[in-house]
């Protein structure tokens, strides 16, 4: 790996490229991608080493050894429809997406054949409650998981080396089917961020047009409040392709709790409230 | 206010007998209660300087200035009847417990009437995620709201010193009706914990017999999982009482709750679901 080519430079994108020179890597790391303010930071950072716009992107990747698409899972689709037609079996395309799915279904379509180009499919743990480019950090990844969803027929050495490397970023790595590890995001990652959503929507909903209210939750809210919505700050601009891509698997859990919240509601009373309290008191127990 | 008797030291009621330490009451603190154990471990910490068991704690009263009734709503309770026969109006009784509607209806029935004591229901909004004594800090209402939901005739000079000290423990003091205080409890702290319990709960029913699940969890959940479960830590016997007591209103708060999971759920794919995050980014931006 001599070349690196990091499609699009927000926060995971520019960290990566952050990560690989704190990590050694001594060859070229190229950025690319639609926004110029974007790159101009990660250029400034230090996370690249030289910027170029969507339109020169396709021969940036050809001159590359390793293209990393980051982003938003439909503007990595985008890009991998974009870039198979030009490249070849000796690139390695990995990507950074939130859901693995669909990206991994498109990746067998279009890579991992004859005179394609190779496709790992990717996707670090790690993140902040905003994105962008100016927070992003070489040690993002440090104790962080990094799952892949490897397709049949993509392993070669490119492939081992990229492993490698996210080893050197301190990251944690293992291996799982995509539609496994959609299904393990939805309950570990996409609820809890949908029931933070639901619940601050649902406090501005009753407290919008009581303004007393709103000063009594402001003086009388804790910690428990803080914390149970704080991600509910989070952007939908870095939640629409999760939400879009993994909706099945997201409904199945929202449905689940939805449920289990009705329990507790028809149990307060009863001393089923303590089973309810005793199972995740046993679900924190293990944690 | 020169004598105080704690009823039940445990956490909050212990930390009080530290905290007036701390802010220079030079008078006695007497502690009772039903477990020996507690009023040990209270006495050894210096929050008391005597104790007294079950038995005792009506003369102990009397012979007070100051009672203060500290442990779950229903022990409140069971020790506002107790003891309201024995007391007279020289006596103030205050209280800390977590719901203050049924709390604040007991009171106007057996106190604040002629040769009774009076009687200000209070609610410091501070905790841990366990009890007990040894837990107990003179700091622990440092910036914490204290809640009052006084009665009507509940008025006196020992209502208004009690509430002196609880300034001086660092405290913020807010007085409201208890009904408003219910309704408001329930949404800033009732509803994010049993969100959290049962978040924890369905997680727990859903992997209890998919070990790899439970592998992939612990391996892949992050800071998002950790916080929206870390309530479900709570124990059954510190919520039985509260879900009591204020079921109604916690009933309303889960029942909205639902409904608004259910319209995330259908709308996963759609537009709707950027209205959703709008309205809790603006709840988040107004705290």
């Amino acid at each position: 790996m001599e070349r690196v080519l990091i499609v699009g430079t927000g926060l995971i994108g520019a960290s990566v490229g952050l990560a690989l020179r704190a990590a050694g890597f001594e060859g070229a790391i190229v950025g690319a991608g639609s926004s110029a303010e974007t790159l101009k930071i990660a250029l400034a950072m230090g996370a690249i080493d030289l910027a170029c716009g969507p339109a020169e992107a396709e021969a940036a990747a050809v001159a590359s050894d390793v293209i990393l698409l980051a982003g938003p899972v439909l503007t990595i689709e985008d890009w991998m429809q974009r870039l198979a037609p030009k490249l070849g079996e000796a690139h390695l395309v990995t990507d950074v997406g939130s859901t693995k799915r669909v990206i991994a279904e498109l990746g067998a379509k279009l890579y991992n054949r004859a005179g394609k180009a190779r496709f790992l499919p990717g996707h670090p743990m790690a993140g902040k409650e905003s994105g962008g480019a100016a927070l992003a950090e070489a040690g993002l990844f440090r104790d962080a998981m990094w799952l892949f969803t490897p397709l049949s027929g993509g392993a070669c050495e490119l492939d081992e080396e990229w492993r490698e490397w996210v080893g050197k970023f301190g990251a944690r790595r293992m291996d799982l089917d995509a539609g496994r590890h959609d299904e393990i995001c939805a309950w570990v990652s996409h609820l809890p961020q949908m029931v933070a959503t639901a619940l601050s929507a649902v406090l501005e909903e009753r407290f919008e047009k009581d303004q007393a209210g709103r000063a009594e939750i402001a003086a009388i809210g804790g910690r428990a409040l803080r914390e149970m919505t704080r991600l509910g700050a989070s952007p939908y601009s870095m939640w629409r392709d999760i939400a879009m891509t993994n909706a099945e698997a997201i409904a199945a859990t929202l449905y689940a709790l939805e449920q289990e919240l009705a329990h507790v509601r028809e149990n307060l009373r009863t001393p089923e409230l303590k089973e309810e309290f005793g199972r995740a008191n046993e679900f924190r127990g293990r944690r």
